[in-house]
């Protein structure tokens, strides 16, 4: 069901990349692909698009299907893609991701629907249903804070064990207690990926025996995040403390400039705008950041001084 | 921009369409026609298609668009109907609006976008773009327990006040506190609609100034409801409260036999299919009763004796 | 149990009475002696103390101890008085309801403990221990924004029923539909005293046959109030319509020119300052208005201007 | 302010002890007694009273001050003594902060008070006048799921910074996102202590530079914690690993044998009940494990064959 490409588990730094576009119905094709060869660059372990860094669920589904058409056309199997295919609606997840299979891509990430809130039962009798119609190998997708679901240790112990095609999940609550829960639970199976997506804790998580990590920073600075992988799956602490230390300003000086919960994902795009990358147009609900805000952020990245990434 | 069929304010029982369906991808086109013409016999002021009793968000796009056209073909402008357009992405909510004015509906409505969640100020930034664009006018919906926002007064009041074509709201909160801050503060906008959802407490808003109900029960009894909207608005409390207490025998019975939050629609499908009205398939990540929970509601139907509804 | 001066149910307006201070240590005795004459006058049956808007968890239990003693005193009996013992502790919850038992007082409020969350068999075994040992009859106190707990329909009627002492229910949640489900399933137990919080939503509760309001307004304005639950009672729409047009125009401008969740105590008690009747100031972790928001408050009251209380 | 026992900052394990209790009134003295030695003898670094785990808020306040007498006496200076005065009451958290001066603890531990909800900037306020009058050095306590209110950086490094007397915090949101941004924000602060909750992941915490523990498995298994500690504080990761996969085997064994919130405190005392130290009496609202859960416990023990813990 799978293919060649995709290690199981998956180890690294796969990015969740950004959606570069003009408006809220046109890609930035150019950008897009000046971004794939900026990230792949730094070396990372495969790609995952149309995550919530990706501002998947703003997007219109003509624009989904381009994004992975092109990004796996340009990756071309130097890594493995990973697709976004979490909707409120299952006939539209599956359309996702035959698209996804069609184009290339090698897994699916998942999360729980989003509008009603299932109870675990439900959520696990919805997993058996589309996972037996899917073409792909998926990756559940724990996103609380947007799903309102937490996906109970339980339920992922019982997807990993009875549902094929399932192999492995990633998991943004910043909740590392529940992710180690998991982590223990599943430690007989070797093969199922488990990957983490705060930045801020991802090597601690790599420390204690954790796959990869999902970090929105590898947008912008894609070396930095895998040097801080290798540094941690290395055990080397050297390394490791001051790398981690620029992952946290970057944190405190790109992430938190704007109000609103909608900060990290403006963030990284003013960033990779100022550094020629991409365009900054963010999909409704949400606005780039004005000249104030950009020019905090032009100031913070002097500050940062990242080596590798020249800001001009 | 609205059609001559739309009154302002919009006052009466408009029910909350359930959306009759076969599978995943089919709708139930003889199911569907039985029910809107059973609930047009009640003497309803208008019908809602595709809201949250509609199961909207769960369904597939085409299936949306075919619903709206069947439902505006059938319904012919007897009473006017409002289409669901709420979405996370803004494209597609244009889409369906777009759909939902060719096909002849009266209004969209629009709840905030419920992946991400916006702050106040985005969401009326949000508003006052999407407006801008819409082919219909829209009632703004309230629903914080699905979309995670609650859209405050102030911004509806702003939105009144600064946004064209904004001409009203439903408010499924059931916090009749806020609704009551909403109503006090747009008292002087006499066109401005404002609709309520728990039928629960349907009649203390009609007879406090409220405009109307949209109250997913009148699916089954229209005609209920509707008395209890005129007993409400007539002042009538010798009629009111035996129907009233009817509904609330209604919540207790039908809606609270499942044990999880999508105990009512299933509730309310489930006796539409033992009226032999329609199907009761529940799209994906919900599943219809089982015989247990089907033999329950027979039950409670027969204890509930609805006068007009006969349960065979 | 219980004294002769409390009906079976409870009706009316319910003051939930404001603790006056000079410091985190000391009542206003004189301020406190004057508001008991004010909101009497205003013709309330009932007066509650310690509740939420009395800040009791922010007191000392020397100070609560002297506040009961002294509100039993100068009430004499006039009205029934009713003594929150809400406590995280189960020994203090019933050394407060000694004391009141001691000094006269009428009944106790008890909301669920509010540090640990208890489920709601939890909760429904911890009512049953602590209403064999309490010397007064008990109204629950559904008070979800503070405590985390709703007190499930379900644990209401099996406390209404099983529970010697619990007598009645205050609902604060602002949920109409949860209070309607409540009142419909104890229908049949006509002594059972349902009150409501919300000043906003009291009449729509009295119309529909709740019994009364614990309305932190008639600490201000009590015949207000008083006036509101007749209207209300008798179904005299043309009284009740201006009136409460009143309360929501206090709502606007006096509960809600602070920033925070603390706003609408802060503002009662800049009232009662300016009205000559008591100190303003506020229990840890509150502060009182400053001299800004106390002058919009001032402005507010002149623009109010409620019959019968002179603002200078 | 604080005396020579205390470490600036305070490194290791100080184990949130549980409160033996043979009635909602009564210390379980002897049972007290034995859980010091039971815990001093495994090594750890300090002994924290009056918390979560030692059901504080569920204890009578003459109870809490025996209890600190009790523990300051016996532990006689051997470990430093830390004392919750967490209070919804500004002046009971003074009065405790007094007897625990008093008795010879070296510090406070203190949450935001957890009834109304403090903005902020209430809180911050809140705290620079309670550190004032406080006769201890005091550690910030965030408990986001008790108290409702997380204390954001921004308060943590502000408190840190302004006011004296605040010499570190405990962390037991589980969100290890937020505890690494405090951590890094006040890096350049060497003194001030950050110890995390949840032992799951107390290791990952030390690894990366967290200076200790507040693990409620320490009440059990002392050493074990202790061992993890300093596997983790010397980056032994051949130790570390088969110690943490035991904390993990305890976290699923022993803490989630109850259905609800209170499950991992009723299976600490179970097994100090079974282990024959003190007993396992419940402050009110919760109740001991009952003989079906307790024979679970007993089983799981047996599967876990702690070393140096002998189970009869």
């Amino acid at each position: 069901m799978d293919t060649p490409t995709l290690p199981k588990p998956l180890k690294g730094i796969i990015p969740p990349m950004i959606t570069p576009l003009h408006d809220n119905r046109t890609l930035d094709v150019e950008g897009l692909e000046r971004l794939i060869e900026h990230i792949l660059n730094g070396g990372v372990h495969g790609l995952f698009v149309l995550g919530t860094t990706g501002e998947s669920p703003g997007l219109g589904y003509k624009l989904r299907y381009e994004l992975i058409e092109r990004v796996c056309r340009q990756v071309g199997k130097r890594v493995p893609v990973l697709a976004g295919i979490t909707d409120t609606s299952y006939v539209e997840s599956l359309t996702t991701a035959e698209k996804a299979a069609y184009y290339g891509a090698d897994a699916a990430v998942l999360a729980p629907p989003y509008y009603f809130t299932s109870a675990q039962v439900e959520l696990l009798e919805y997993l058996s249903h589309i996972a037996k119609e899917l073409p792909l190998p998926v990756f559940l997708y724990n996103m609380p804070v947007h799903t309102k679901v937490m996906i109970e240790p339980a339920t992922v112990v019982a997807a990993a064990a009875d549902i094929p095609g399932i192999i492995g999940m990633k998991d943004s609550s910043a909740n590392l207690t529940y992710l180690s829960s998991v982590q223990h639970a599943l430690q007989h199976k070797a093969e199922f990926t488990l990957l983490i997506g705060p930045e801020e804790i991802t090597p601690h998580f790599i420390l204690m025996g954790g796959h990869g990590g999902v970090n929105g920073g590898a947008n912008m600075f894609p070396k930095l995040y895998v040097d801080i992988y290798n540094a941690s799956a290395n055990k080397n602490f050297d390394e490791l403390i001051p790398l981690h230390r620029k992952v946290m300003e970057i944190s405190a000086l790109i992430y938190k400039v704007g109000k609103y919960g909608s900060s990290a994902i403006k963030g990284i795009k003013c960033v990779l705008s100022i550094m020629g990358i991409c365009d900054d147009f963010m999909a409704e609900p949400f606005h780039r950041f004005k000249a104030k805000e950009r020019n905090i952020i032009r100031e913070n990245l002097l500050k940062l001084d990242i080596e590798g990434y020249e800001i001009r």
